[in-house]
């Protein structure tokens, strides 16, 4: 599978067209770690929203695919009436599920939104907004700036 | 104050020369959120740790510093051993102050390091590691980039 880059201007592009999809109020964010935090700030800082949690899973890495997702680190969302939660890539669904059903389960007065850059429509869960379906692997700058 | 914008190039040559700096092992990468979540996320892969956590605070704002930082969303960090806290700037030093307070004593047996690109000599702890001292007012691409 070939591989496609994808820089730092690539991601604040297709941000900045995510925000125009957007369009339910929320008072929260949540970032999947590590996918989804820098996108998390970055939408913080847009929305001025200081509500910026992160959520861990494991079981999944760049070769195997477990049946069993766990998400742990779940945020106090006390506070909070809506929450979107931001990934990178929405791949086959299953940490966005999984994520969904226990914050759900814990906190059944909130409204929960997904939102995604890349979105493959063989995921089992569609994310509420996204820009747009990967054609290849995507090399994200986050992965290798670093390492030049 | 005159501003300086720094940009996300500007961001990848700092965490490369903190990487340099940085001379002890960690297992789990801390962010502040929201400041330090990029750059949990870009050593996070950077260093190959998936033990990306944030933590919360509140007290402060662009204009007004309160005399209490509250931490929260501490991480559960019972697999942990060596945790290393990120920080965009560290300004006051009273939310790091007050994360490491929270942090040592929740898990005395663990080892905590703090690194910052940004250090203002005036705070009142030093990061074990840290890139430049601000001039100017720093204006952040991730405060500004969505906004053009």
């Amino acid at each position: 599978m070939t591989k496609q880059y994808y820089s730092y201007e690539d991601f604040r592009d297709d941000l900045k067209i995510l925000t125009k999809k957007i369009d339910k109020p929320f008072d929260t964010i949540i970032g999947t770690s590590r996918g989804g935090l820098s996108m998390a700030q970055m939408l913080g800082e847009y929305y001025d929203i200081r509500q910026v949690y992160a959520i861990n899973s494991i079981g999944y890495d760049d070769t195997t695919k477990l049946d069993e997702v766990r998400v742990f680190n779940i945020p106090d969302l006390n506070s909070s009436k809506s929450v979107i939660i931001v990934d990178d890539i929405v791949d086959s669904g299953d940490t966005i599920l999984k994520a969904l059903e226990i914050l759900k389960a814990k906190f059944p007065q909130i409204n929960f939104y997904v939102a995604s850059i890349f979105y493959k429509k063989s995921a089992k869960i569609a994310p509420d907004w996204f820009v747009q379906e990967p054609k290849e692997w995507i090399e994200f700058f986050w992965s290798i700036d670093l390492k030049d």
